[in-house]
């Protein structure tokens, strides 16, 4: 068990979702990079915000699509980054969990989490 | 030639881009809608600052990935819009335009972009 | 009105689907590319049965996916081409139709036939 | 450590590929359910070959462009199939080896081949 993939604790708090205020705050995967992807999104939002400025300037459409096209690339790379966290994390931290207490339902259920997030970005 | 699918001269401006004429400023194809265009990209900006807030608030990654997948969802919707009417303004206002002069290339032209645009949103 | 983005009586044919044996067959807007598209996809018929065989063989999931993504991207080049000439030929030969008849319903119909063909390519 | 999940010595294979051990050739995450995938790829094959003889005799664009949309549905299906099955046995069961070794190097070279497998995906 090491502090790279989490603990077996956080991964069942990821579970439950009680995240009782504590002072090792760091429970989610993506915290270590936290800065960045608060930075991503901020950078997406301003993207977000071009777009609707070339829609009031009434530029051409063709141009529109391709900065939206360029948005939507952006968040497929925050959601990229997401789910390797969830797996390198919560689905790791679970295997782990699982291997010292003999249970897998916590494992299962972090894998089907994974899977269903997988197959809303497919759609 | 109806108002409903725009003008050959509109067409061919998109082209150019030289939307000087400001007292006709209702030259793109979403003009029409473009007020429910700004408010839905004004709804998505506000996703991705929700996003933005559930990192900071370090929110369980896989209902942040539920939200973006949603923000990816809402912006395929505008594009699939954007799409929409540029196929039924620009390529089919050049296709009336090229049965009165003729020559077809400004039709070829609009449907490669519209085609390369497509391509753009299928990656 | 020209051979290349055919004629609008095809625009009409079509719409009602009733390819009634005739001597100009060639009907179609990808009729002029069949053989490339038969070739095309007689190629991704054989990458199928080429992931068939690696499951039998028990090949390693990761490298099947990898060449479901080919399968994947091939069959997106396919669309993008069908989606290309539908626009070409199809919607073009719809709005050459209505200028001359002044009724902009059946390009209404063959534009939204190519919004909601994106819009499944999109999910 | 449990058959459910894959053994160490599993995951271990799957990154080397040496599947020398061919009395238990159960070695792959997907090998379970191998004649649902073989099905589901027949059938997908067979989708392919009616997409081919609907090019073949000139049928309408947008009906062939909803049979290739259905095609693609299909192979997403199949590809989360076997990514669940990569996370729940390759992933997994590199976690539990890792906690035994203490070496977390497999952990995370099946981890970023799940992430690469779903960028190919979502490409």
């Amino acid at each position: 068990m090491t502090a790279t993939y989490g603990t077996a604790q956080e991964a069942t708090e990821h579970g439950t979702g009680d995240t009782t205020e504590t002072t090792d705050a760091a429970v989610r995967g993506y915290t270590a990079d936290k800065d960045a992807y608060l930075k991503r999104l901020s950078r997406i939002e301003g993207q977000v915000r071009g777009v609707a400025r070339m829609v009031e300037e009434d530029k051409y459409c063709i141009d529109v699509l391709t900065q939206v096209a360029a948005i939507n690339k952006a968040l497929h790379a925050v959601s990229l980054g997401l789910l390797e966290e969830h797996i390198s994390h919560c689905v790791v931290g679970a295997a782990q969990e699982s291997e010292a207490s003999g249970d897998a339902t916590v494992v299962q259920e972090k894998v089907q989490e994974a899977s269903a997030a997988i197959g809303r970005l497919l759609r």
